[in-house]
């Protein structure tokens, strides 16, 4: 099961000034808790760090954890969107999750947090 | 025939929000009311949900219901619009209809209910 | 000759709201009053409905009524948006005409009727 | 269901000689024996004829017979080619059915007749 | 209706010589002879000449006579070809039609008269 | 662990004629058996039947079988080419493997059993 | 008038091999003898040189000497096929023209002399 | 070890205006601190200078100090902004890395200073 | 520096059947041996294997082994080529390495070992 | 001048077996000889080397040496391949030179000496 505390933080090099980091998952996958199959999908993950920054391979494991995990699409993608939050602590934080179709059906959602920098 | 109560909804996993869910059903077919000859379609849904998201499965139920109903593109776009809105009560929804050619002419069709989120 | 008569509607599903209908006729064909030569273009129109919407089938068949009429570009344009406004008094309404090359030039024309919905 | 008696065909303008008509349907819908889900495709039918040509409505009626029928992939193309050659006798038919995603798997089908002309 | 006698020649002008000539018309029009509704398409004509070639405006003039004749497909692709040949006598001709969906349906037909040269 | 049981057959709807049926699985995934990463990937499966088919969803859940196994690239591709052969035992298989990038290399295998058809 | 005393030759620098040189004249013009109206084409010149090759700027002069001339395409593809032929004597030649559209026809003309080298 | 002492400069010969230079370095390469990998990716610099111009080859040599040197995208990032802006205290200057996939996630850093110019 | 002893097989899991597997590594870097600057390319590694197949993550960090290496292309390529042959004994092996441009200039080279199976 | 002297090659680190290599040099201009303009073209040299392999920085500098020269374009493709040949002695060589439009005309010209290897 996904688990917030793989994700490992180290400091921002750059904490005096706003910049834009984005982490692009491609090989994403879980599972539908209604009919236990499999979702394929990218994970987006764009943010202005504040003290801190995720680390990149701990971000690869944590996302890995939701390969057996049965959730809805909207549930993943604001849980993923508050653990980063948690962890980070971001000025601004956006994740957007893009899903191969099921039953014919492509689906998107996008979450943001946070006042995006000027 | 479509009917709405097929539509399920799961609890919005982030009411505090406001964020954009967006489902893309490109397997859409209903019937042409005046001539009897098959339609075919896409239909996107993009909505910021309030305490209610609908759930995957039983909108591609739901969509299937028009199979064999004879209905105006106008007609069909507003009612899975309606639909969706009665099953949601979603802060923002529209749905957009596009429509393979017919006699030479490809059509769209668009509805937007509630404001737009910032 | 194009018969105006031939365009039939049905009534607005939902006159309450404001919404976008769009239809693209990629096969017109009317004729130069100039040279007799054939005029090969398409034609789109997008409008917003109020009590009325226009039938699919019977503007295909008002469409088809320019093959052998020799009108202008500009006249031909102007008369669809005329004939359809007459024939559905909708809320705004646009014409747009895309010809295909005519001694080495192509040609657009635009007409809007009403206030484009916010 | 659909129904081989549909296929019309008018005599070949030019049987003696060898030439190559095609046909490509890009509508086509079928429903899974399986699940009952329906199938989506392009049937593509390509031929030359002897003394027939199959006509384009009949051929149009005849691929919406499957709208509703419950049928693997292989069957509905093989029966397809079979209902064709019946009907028409042609000198050479291929019959291939693209299919849309389904469990995340795209499927193609194709079947030959007789022998293609030099 | 269209005429034969239309297409006027002109003396090939390096008769003792091999070599391929190709027109392509992207606006020809016929009428369906089953609905009565119009056909859209391209014709493509390539030919290695003996003693004549087609002059190019009378050529269009001739595909034009199309425009109100209710013929089918495989039937107009192999009269421009035995027009064609008549009236040029070339050493090898292509007639190739290419038509717009009718009925969601797109179709081609392509005859082919002599030997290829070398 | 991916089981050749699931694997289920119907009977050939066309066995007196060669035909070519190809399923392509574009969310296939497994775990490297060296370092415990998943694997993403592509399976291509392209055959001509005998007496039997493959079912698409038995197929589907039998790729699905190797999400929690560790296995080289090498050995799935060959293992499930093994599996549908002992399962259909087709006249001509060929099973083609695309695999995302792993430590900035992309890699492919491909395995084909029996005779390609005429 | 084109005149073909413009076209001036330099010695192959390599007699003793057979290469390929390729000059593309995108910007080509001549008047249509039938209608007077202007002709625009692209003039491809493709041969394996003997003793002589064409000086680029004649070729270009040369070229420009149909601007105001009213010729075929047939002709003029084949005039400078024989042009060329005269002044350079290549073992091999090959002149295509491709010209935009004219009445909705595009055309294309092919010439080739001699035997394409090994 | 990247050495912000090469980084040589010369006067910017147009000190009285804004105007904007970009260098895009396509082959970037530095090694992950964390796992020893080597990373790969592209640096683009782009800036209005205000007295100084930072010179081409000595700017390829400081990237290439990067070469064995353990760094996270986002410091290294931060670091060549914060080095250039020191070498030429220009008026405006972005720095952009965009790295290929590791563990299936491509990163992009960006980093603004200074007011981009009107 | 690079070393074949880094190369770790493991046994082929069909040794009795000729099959195909094809790794590319778009991240290779090394060193121009005369001017010492780094030099970034792909190699393309193609084989069909006998008794044993080069394991992936071994083939990465032998390949990571060119990094501080100065050697020409062409001795690079042939080194893949003969450090795999010698780890493997594959019945077929291609090595094809493709060089970003230096100095203006983009180079490739190709190496192939053993005859292609049929 | 452009002095073939300054091509260096190094011994072949694979003489035994045949391979190719190719270098593209994209940045190559002369002087045209008649008019004085300069001209600019893409140079692709393709070989089997037998006992030499040219040295990429020299090929460059060799290349740069025809800056300042006035040469047609058949003249410098072969005296390039006669200069190659002459330094290396490959077993197959082709020079290809791809030339930018000057007065509205492209140009390519092709030389291959010695045996393509199997």
């Amino acid at each position: 099961m996904a688990d917030a505390k793989l994700l490992e933080c180290f400091e921002n090099p750059a904490p005096r000034r706003d910049y834009v980091i984005e982490h692009v998952a491609e090989e994403f996958t879980s599972v539908c808790p209604k009919t236990g199959q499999p979702d394929f999908g990218t994970v987006t993950v764009r943010f202005t760090p504040d003290k801190l920054c995720v680390e990149l391979k701990s971000l690869k494991l944590y996302l890995q954890g939701y390969r057996q995990e049965g959730i809805f699409y909207e549930a993943v993608t604001n849980r993923i969107a508050e653990d980063l939050e948690a962890a980070m602590r971001p000025r601004w934080l956006v994740v957007e999750t893009h899903w191969r179709g099921r039953g014919g059906i492509r689906s998107t959602v996008r979450v943001e947090l946070g006042r995006r920098p000027a």
